[in-house]
């Protein structure tokens, strides 16, 4: 990380013979760099990605998804052991429902235990979202923040919450309400754990790539009505599977990259996220994956759109059809207009008081509206229930 | 605040005609840039500076330390409503023992229950360090960053804990164990404040600006012994007063500056901060202020200097006459050589397995060590208990 910071008297005024300031301007710029990597295979003898940034010899803690097959912790440990690397394994249960305070003061606690230094350890964190979240605060919260690695193990994470620089945690009702940005050491990408997700899972990660594809590039959006039958069937593990993941990672992070801190609260991938919360929110039967919901939000974002005379029917259809394809639902059970105005007063208030909602103009483009009104959502929402392929 | 980043795709491979990217590698910039402002008096009617950064009329919460006079409250009210602001005051208790993660989500559930907009309700934090310390890392966790302005209402934060960029609440028996970096939207300077402190108060404050004189400018520490007596009769209130905080602050900022982010754990402002952690954890009669254990930490460090042949005996001497007049201890309760050195222990791993232990070298001057041994610290620790005045 490099640092240029400064500080200037910015003002002076004379109380006696020597002037005295009685103002400081104090500039604090920091550079937080950090590498993507695709490091395949992530376990392999001399591939050294996992041990950068500590000493080898040496220890490392790693916290690992329990819901990451058991026979990667073996070769995990052999890994280690093969570089003369003691480690401390840390299985933690992944899911929305470990994203909380109590695991981030729990894994604090488990790091101070170990006694982690505070720079020549990195943390590795291995895992879906939720875990990379809430590891991902933990370690920027310990010491005022500790190096750490992150390893996506579900599609949605190798595309979405790994590569960015925000980490989080749930509080109350409200998703990510407690969170840091802090850039991990590095990101190492590595196909071989998206080969054992459920079908659904890989679905739900297409999800937030068709959001992707749908707010900003036509052309992931056309490589993925070419290939979504193999992609669902190969789970990425050939050579189309390998450039879509690469062609998605390349338009997210060019997303990102202009506003990383997000000064800027107008931001293209938010699409999706105006009304999932409440999808997400469901439990039973009728629980749905995060991808699940961003692919009704787009749906109804897309209605709105079309009402509004912004997105042509072709492009309308065109999704429909693509959601099926991805195996992403388009039908949905009984939820009320009302929760739905309700997560959208709540983004506003994460947006500073302004609606700064994203729909889409096109395939591969959007706009903002600060104006959306309850009745809109309450007839995209009846559109979409009668004639779930729109 | 002003992000620059930048994305590249920083290596690329052919695995077929086109080729593909196996390697990202981002840059996240950020500039945080704050004011620390001389505002007296804070709550005059021409006075504007507390409600910067947010709308007028409009709304804000107002974190209070308990230990402020109640007297404070009812002018604040008074302020915000001239204003057309309405606030809502949250009065919390002051003292380390509130600086810990429960009060830290005790925060966050207020800010939520506020429904606290994310850029435009500036939070307004009015306390001693601890409670400054816990708003601020409150705020810094709240939707990843909401702003915030710092008043310091004792000496010690006046000089110390509000200027800089660090937050942080204690964790098991670690001091400051959890925290961010985190820019205030300014400090807010008002001596009156200090007016009403008790006297040991004013002296554990002083025992911070006499650490930061011993270790960096030599200026200081003369004005310190011109003015002792003054500064502890008027409690900053005149001229004089006025002219050491300024002093102080200057010098503080000019060492914070180079390294805001604590890239380089050879840190000058850490002289002080080697043994004083147990004499912080003395409760009952023995209780200590930070300041006091800070001024006990200066003289082992100093006669340590001394046994090594760094420092002279004059400078000895003048520390020790100093801290005297200034009403900081130079007896001490039992403590265990022992106890001093798992401090040193503890720091240690806090900067990242160096001792990196500041020593004075001069008045106004010092040097680091890495290679301190416990037999140093038992026999600085008799001679300071066999002879407090060296």
């Amino acid at each position: 990380m490099d640092d240029k910071s400064s500080v200037v008297p910015a003002g002076t005024t004379v109380h006696s013979a020597t002037p005295l300031p009685r103002h400081w301007r104090v500039s604090a710029d920091r550079r937080q760099t950090y590498d993507v990597l695709v490091a395949e295979p992530l376990l392999g003898g001399l591939n050294h990605a996992l041990l950068r940034g500590g000493s080898v010899p040496g220890r490392r803690l790693v916290v690992i998804d329990g819901g990451i097959p058991a026979a990667w912790r073996v070769r995990i440990r052999a890994y280690f052991k093969s570089h003369g690397v003691v480690i401390r394994l840390v299985v933690v249960p992944g899911g929305e429902a470990f994203k909380n305070t109590d695991s981030v003061l729990q894994l604090i606690q488990a790091f101070d235990d170990f006694e982690l230094d505070r720079r020549n350890e990195p943390l590795i964190a291995i895992g879906g979202g939720a875990v990379l979240d809430t590891v991902g605060l933990a370690a920027s919260l310990y010491r005022r923040g500790v190096p750490y690695i992150r390893v996506p193990s579900t599609l949605l994470a190798y595309v979405d919450a790994s590569i960015g620089i925000k980490t989080g945690v749930n509080f109350g009702s409200s998703k990510n309400l407690i969170g840091t940005f802090a850039a991990p050491l590095s990101v190492l990408l590595d196909r071989a754990f998206l080969r054992s997700l459920p079908h659904r899972e890989i679905s739900s990660g297409l999800g937030e790539i068709l959001k992707l594809a749908l707010a900003c590039d036509g052309e992931l959006f056309a490589a993925l009505e070419e290939g979504a039958d193999q992609f669902r069937s190969a789970q990425f593990s050939d050579e189309g599977g390998f450039r879509l993941l690469a062609q998605a990672i390349s338009v997210m992070l060019g997303e990102l990259e202009p506003d990383m801190f997000e000064d800027n609260l107008y931001r293209s991938v938010d699409l999706g996220h105006t009304f999932s919360q409440p999808f997400e929110l469901l439990v039973g039967p009728a629980a749905m994956r995060h991808g699940e919901a961003v692919a009704l939000d787009l749906h109804l974002s897309a209605i709105i759109s079309h009402n509004r005379g912004i997105l042509d029917t072709a492009s309308l259809r065109r999704l429909a059809c693509l959601t099926r394809r991805l195996g992403l639902p388009t039908t949905f059970p009984e939820i009320q207009a009302e929760s739905l105005w309700r997560s959208v007063t709540e983004r506003t208030r994460h947006r500073a008081g302004r609606q700064r909602i994203p729909l889409p103009t096109r395939v591969g483009g959007h706009t903002f509206i600060d104006d959306l009104r309850p009745d809109e959502v309450a007839e995209a929402l009846s559109i979409l229930r009668a004639s779930p392929s729109v």
